[in-house]
């Protein structure tokens, strides 16, 4: 069995027979907690899926501001000398090329602005961190069109569980570069990020299964990928932040149709 | 228009006009920070959609271990001296009866457990700072197998923009308390959490429109709510939580079928 699933008992009833509950096994999405530490210090702790962690910890690192490229970091392993088995697969140990400064981190990353906090701060403190995305790529349609179907294809643990969000990069022209399965929405995305950092993505479509927030707009930009695009909705502060920082967001991606929020432009 | 939606221009392709593009409006889901105080010093700042923020607050404060009960919580209100008046309504003020110790807040406020990061030692965590959820309440499986179309119909703010998460309370015999919409999953379990604090939830149930994950275990605890359901999977952690704190996890409830992942001696 893969190690994103997990087999548990589970008492069912189902319309065809309410009046009993039956046991029988069923199959869970993995869900760990991963401790990521620098230089021996603890940064943070996610509740991911298990499996291409030192992926997750690049693209968290590169999404939250820690690092600007892969150049900046030195070396990422799980950590070989923790107590007890069942903990270690669970501590990723990073050390990066300059010392890094705890007190910079604060949760959630947020700076509180002058004006106070708001979606309009938010992106102006957005702004002051990062350049717009600039790609002058323009993605067909019908490409469009053919990635929900690619992405629900390569969802194998989502189809065993239904409890597994993806991501995805494809190319311009619909091709798959990379799909990862997590419970944490973000952490799907930040493994593909983390595997696309020594790639080209100046044309690429990120392409989700969840809805369009805000922190996956910023994510994208972090990454320098001109496109998102999701089967749902997207949220104001989403199509806001696209749109300031230069990113096509397209939502309800799904039957052929599809709603362009930002930057359309790219949509030919 | 109610502050949980806002209006955006969209272009819009769909199936039958898939050779053009066209500008029109569409709804979509709020998102704000909002920031949150203790004596004028921020401890967090949550991306959530407006409305209902005493009791977002409250949940928060309740779920994260920072208080027991509504009597420790002296003040909580919005600040009224922000410079902007985009501002306003984004900060939470709150005061405490004992002084707060910020240095005890961690990100994601685990505990490094001396054998390591691992599901067994983050268990064995929750029960260091939790006794079990104890209730002798049993729930007919036909008032489960109601929750589903009752949730849905709650759900005004996700009818008009498909991109809004909810929970909501029921008693016993299925009658529905309280129904918050979130763009955030956690963050409307957060406000029922926070709506609930003065009302008595020993033989109350959470229903939830997402997937069922640890941290939505760990909230039922600290809230003392017996039975967690959702219409979708729950993950490994979440079913090994459960069973360990006392919580009924019901997952795949909709279309009167529905799998107990632990406590099901409380569906009747």
């Amino acid at each position: 069995m893969s190690e994103l699933i997990r087999s548990v008992e589970v008492m069912r009833t189902s319309g065809a027979r309410a009046h009993q509950l039956l046991r029988e096994s069923d199959l869970v999405a993995c869900e760990e907690p991963l401790e990521l530490q620098i230089d021996g210090q603890s940064l943070a702790v996610v509740m991911r899926t298990p499996g291409h962690d030192e992926e997750l910890a690049t693209g968290f690192l590169l999404t939250e501001g820690i690092i600007k490229s892969v150049d900046e970091l030195v070396t990422l392993r799980h950590c070989t000398t923790v107590p007890s088995p069942e903990a270690e697969d669970n501590v990723m140990q990073i050390r990066l090329a300059k010392p890094f400064d705890f007190s910079r981190m604060k949760r959630h990353f947020f700076a509180t602005s002058s004006c106070g906090v708001c979606g309009k701060a938010t992106i102006e403190n957005a702004l002051r961190v990062s350049r717009p995305v600039t790609s002058n790529t323009t993605i067909a349609r019908d490409v469009l069109a053919s990635l929900p179907e690619k992405l629900r294809a390569g969802q194998v643990a989502f189809e065993q569980t239904g409890g597994l969000h993806a991501a995805a990069l494809f190319d311009q022209r619909g091709q798959l570069h990379v799909l990862r399965e997590d419970v944490g929405r973000h952490n799907a995305v930040d493994k593909v990020i983390g595997w696309s950092m020594r790639a080209d993505v100046s044309a690429s479509i990120l392409m989700v299964s969840g809805r369009l927030s805000f922190e996956l707009v910023q994510k994208c930009v972090a990454a320098r990928i001109p496109v998102l695009a999701g089967i749902s909705a997207p949220t104001s502060l989403a199509v806001e932040m696209a749109d300031a920082l230069g990113v096509t967001l397209i939502g309800f991606l799904r039957g052929g149709s599809m709603n362009g929020y930002s930057h359309s432009e790219r949509i030919a």
